[in-house]
């Protein structure tokens, strides 16, 4: 085994290489600009030209075990990016990214999954789930992601899309939120950073209670404003912590009933709010659970919050290359 | 490997036990009641002396490789089942049933798991999952059952109870119908043979529809009766399976989110509706599962059914032991 692998967390703004080595320490970094490139070949060769510097750093492409990258839309299975509505080459429809990479680094083995399943890998290999056989991570940004570990194995299901619990549908009918997949009432439209901003906009609108939230404007609310606003003891943006918190609750108590798993795991920007949402995720848990798995499960925020999480996780995908 | 395992399908009425050869052939069978035992010790004595006949028709324990047991609140870690409130001797509480037939048996080896995932083992080993990595078993009998298979495994959690998919939540809050597991709104509380049962009760009441249900006493109406009337044409009774479709398909949604199986294998009483009850549950599915799993899934009827699949899919655990 060669001592460092390549991380890449592919985002749609940016995109960050890292060279890693056995222990979880990132050695180099690198980056460049997703939005520039509009083709997936231009991106490749700039992100290659991107790599190199920091490969040359290490000892060159000898030292380097394989590359694991992290993108949304990104399935395991094929090493393909398939139609990533956020992505400029998205529109070039199925791109096979690893075997893109690999060809232009000389035959390098190169894996890729989806952004949440890189986060549960790195998680497993360097944060709070080490040692464990079965956890579920849920990643809570701009959408709500997922990655599953049973049986100490990421779950990829049939077509390498499996995952995907920010849409599980938490109301039902046609009074759901509408989410950004087209559906109605998923888990994604109330728990993710823009849910939290959504809701604190609708109980602002609805009623006439005093709030801190109030000074900003309504439509450029954010779910940072909220964080500021309870950190500061406003009531109202307590209670949006209480709800999300509730909901999110009540999906785990649902996925305990699926897997079962030792520890449900977040990460996100969402999770700065601490105990002021984790205290109602595991309250509303305990409170809708089967009884036989009240009291079970950990609530762990990430261990990587701080590191580069996304880096790290896409490279531990790098050792299987 | 030895010829022959011993599979066994204890239900709250009657346990049976069959020797059951590399194809999946029920080569003997004999059983007892298991009411008749008021502790785990008595069955246990009953249950060998039940056994030793047809072991010795097929050779005697050495030609034995394992037994398998299927049985309600059985922990497939432990060997043990667990409260069981359906068994006379479930208030024994942690009975370790694996171990008494193991010791009662000259150490043969016994595995023991809940009875939804000994008929997911029978349908990966010998029904429709044959081949399959990734499935979802469900049982729709008095309750509403579950084997999951991710990777070519049966998923046990981390406390060998995964797989409660009965117990997801359908309808949220007070309006939820009562399970029996003391929550509301379950999977199982609408779409088991006693919830077709509740679901005609309530549609009759409410509303002056004519229906042949009405010949039969309220309280005594079965799920028997809604397929005997659905057969015959009736309206009222079709309408019913289409709203039990509906909600399973809703359901079956949230599974492909979070496994993303190949397929969804039903099993038990309710299967006897066939298209009635299939064809709304993939119309639902198709309707409310996430863009990118749609059209994916096979949905079917388990290969099983006229066999005795418990027994089958238990003894599958005994070529394990």
């Amino acid at each position: 085994m060669k001592p460092y692998v390549i991380g890449v967390d592919l985002g749609g703004t940016n995109t960050v290489f890292g060279i890693v080595d056995k222990d979880g320490n990132i050695i180099a970094e690198n980056s460049i600009k997703t939005q520039k490139y509009s083709t997936a070949d231009g991106f490749v060769k700039a992100g290659v030209e991107c790599l190199m510097p920091i490969i040359e750093q290490v000892g060159g492409l000898d030292k380097v075990q394989g590359m694991g990258i992290g993108a949304p839309n990104g399935n395991y299975y094929k090493g393909t990016i398939e139609y990533a509505p956020n992505l400029c080459w998205g529109h070039e429809g199925v791109v096979p990214l690893a075997q893109m990479f690999s060809d232009a680094l000389g035959g390098l083995g190169v894996r890729l999954t989806n952004d949440a399943n890189a986060a549960a890998m790195g998680e497993m290999r360097y944060g709070a789930a080490r040692g464990m056989q079965n956890f579920i991570m849920l990643t809570l940004g701009t959408g709500v992601g997922s990655g599953i570990v049973i049986n100490g194995q990421l779950v990829y299901g049939t077509d390498g899309f499996a995952g995907e619990l920010g849409h599980v549908t938490m109301v039902r009918g046609e009074t759901g939120r509408p989410c950004g997949c087209g559906r109605k009432g998923c888990l994604e439209a109330y728990c993710s950073a823009t849910g939290v901003a959504r809701t604190a906009r609708e109980i602002l609108l609805g009623t006439n209670r005093p709030s801190v939230m109030r000074e900003k404007e309504l439509d450029k609310l954010e779910a940072l404003d909220v964080n500021i606003a309870a950190n500061g003891g406003d009531e109202l943006a307590k209670e949006i912590y209480d709800k999300t918190g509730e909901m999110l609750g009540q999906a785990c108590a649902d996925f305990a009933a699926f897997a079962s798993p030792e520890a449900f795991i977040f990460f996100g920007g969402l999770c700065h709010a601490g105990e002021m949402l984790m205290k109602p995720i595991r309250e509303s848990y305990d409170k809708n659970v089967l009884p036989i798995f009240r009291g079970k499960a950990k609530f762990l925020v990430s261990d990587l919050m701080d590191k580069n999480a996304a880096v790290l996780g896409a490279s531990a995908l790098g050792w299987e290359a």
